[in-house]
């Protein structure tokens, strides 16, 4: 078990010693924390091995410079220039906000950029200035398209936030499959089966392996199946990949590249990098903003009334588990698992860093 | 089987009958055909009946003098003074498109309207001035948040659409359930099963009864149930449930009035009528369009070219089932079903007008 600031301390001065300035590796810091914090390990600081190796194989810009390279009054196109994701989307997502503070809204996808952390990190900062906020990254190919057997689309997730008053914010953040690929990898090495509906085998059976993605199985989309319209998670994982893809000139579908630095990217490229999607809207471009958050309020609450499913707690809104374990975790640490320790405890020694081994 | 015309001719009478200005009526009408053409029948002629019950039960504004009550360069809010949906909803997705003309994207929201009819309409205005296009509606509550029993969103759809150079247009328009309520109303007259996953019963149970909603059932989100993410789904409708309904100032949840004129709306309100939300973004905000329709292309022959599973013919891309359907009908002519026939026949009556029955 870690404390929060244990773990900031050292994530902050990994990235310096990547050669990361001040500024961006307290942002990649916060974003893996963030992840930590809200119960997305998969995301957090697991992602400082992949960082590690991306830069190791060169594959990473650790001083970018990142710019618009075109822009309308509500949008903007960014050029990552190679940089950490974190980095990148941060940048983006403020451009977004200034855009929306100025003219009602703004839009703003970019390229040439690789793994972002979590989808959800980047609407929260919109929150806090009483704005929606939309971010979406296309990822790796894990997903077949449905009536086919090819991974031809990531797991491409969707993260939206709507500020309220007195409840908490409304902040969801989704992979478009049934699962996220980190819960197979966790299932895989425990040995355990998965239940059916998550993957398909290289010749479209049903199976409950969660390795079979390295026997050319894949994933299936959100909907479990084409008779419960899996075609809708298909789209929506195509309608990422081409808000953060084909729009901002970033590699889309089987060729965005991996974000594992020994997994070697597509010999094809269709366009710069990995690419993300960013929107920020004003309340008050629409109504007051007061006025919305108390609806929203309202909204919650009649939610939460309704009536429960036989063995259940409660209804739950976007966001609530992720704060609830937030305010737990501050309180009693961060677990990392083995595995992870020993990798980070690689990675301060080939640094010269002081890391403690905890269990 | 009817010819478009016919039909066209017949729906054109019918809304001006009502006390439609010609332009009204062409726009409802339009909305009405594309419905049938592109294969989505429980949105075309059948609706001519719920909009004379509508018209007859004095909830629909046939002369409205639908407003922008709020605005900034790249957004407005949309006060539809309780006219026919589709006409509401052209004019507030033409005031999107002429935004995204001068700032690069359009968001109109609306309140104090109706039933719009297919979703998927909208986005193919802004496909003709290349530009992508997004329209969502909430509906009258029929689906049960994760969790629950209580019928609390609507089947809130989705549409999107992307423009293409030599391909057929990226066009999709999906409700956030496995299947649309009207499947069910069909299944249930045929005296017909449905799969279990689409609906619960009044205790949680999975059924497959499509009748099930008039003994106290509901329909469950897109995911199928909490194992397979059905709060996916959930989110989803709620998402298209806030942009419609809190953020323009229409009812929202549970409260959204009935499309049909038998059933009356609820005595409490939370807002105005029924809410839509409408989006355009120029493609050369982010990058010329050409460009883009050129990579939209390549990203649908990519897509087109998984293997497929056994027993498959072909990867769809969302649009194209339509666009098949629309050359097929458009050739052979319209079949409407006997009953909605008998009920246009009825209709056609009361306002002295002609209509031929024909099977």
């Amino acid at each position: 078990m870690y404390t929060y600031e244990y773990l900031e301390n050292f994530t902050q001065e990994f990235f310096k010693k990547l050669g990361c300035n001040d500024a961006d590796a307290r942002i990649s810091t916060d974003v893996f924390l963030e992840a930590e914090l809200r119960g997305f390990s998969s995301h957090g600081v697991i992602r400082i091995r992949d960082y590690f190796n991306l830069w190791k194989a060169g594959r990473v810009n650790v001083n970018p410079n990142i710019k618009v390279i075109h822009e309308t009054p509500s949008t903007s196109v960014v050029d990552g220039d190679r940089g950490i994701g974190m980095v990148v989307a941060a940048k983006s997502m403020q451009i977004a906000m200034d855009k929306a503070e100025k003219v009602g809204t703004g839009w703003v996808t970019s390229h040439n950029s690789n793994h972002y952390g979590i989808a959800g990190y980047y609407p929260s900062m919109a929150l806090k200035k009483d704005m929606i906020g939309f971010s979406m990254t296309n990822a790796n190919p894990l997903v077949a398209p449905t009536f086919s057997l090819s991974r031809m689309l990531g797991t491409n997730p969707i993260a939206v936030g709507f500020p309220t008053k007195n409840r908490l914010p409304f902040l969801a953040d989704f992979a478009t499959t049934p699962v996220a690929n980190g819960k197979l990898s966790v299932a895989a090495k425990k040995g355990l089966k998965i239940p059916l509906g998550f993957v398909q085998d290289a010749e479209g059976n049903p199976t409950d392996e969660p390795g079979i993605l390295k026997e050319g199985g894949s994933m299936l989309p959100l909907g479990v199946d084409p008779e419960h319209s899996n075609y809708k998670g298909y789209i929506l994982s195509s309608m990422v990949d081409i808000f953060s893809g084909v729009l901002s000139g970033a590699n889309f579908g089987p060729f965005v590249p991996p974000f594992v630095g020994f997994l070697p990217p597509s010999d094809k490229k269709v366009g710069e990098g990995t690419g993300h999607f960013f929107g920020a809207m004003r309340i008050d471009a629409f109504r007051p903003a007061e006025e919305f958050k108390e609806k929203m309020d309202e909204w919650i609450d009649i939610m939460k009334s309704a009536k429960l499913a036989p063995g259940q707690d409660e209804v739950l809104i976007p966001g609530e588990l992720e704060y609830r374990n937030t305010q737990k975790l501050r309180k009693e640490g961060i677990p990392v698992i083995p595995q992870v320790v020993e990798e980070i405890k690689e990675i301060a020694d080939y640094f010269g860093m002081d890391f403690e081994v905890r269990v």
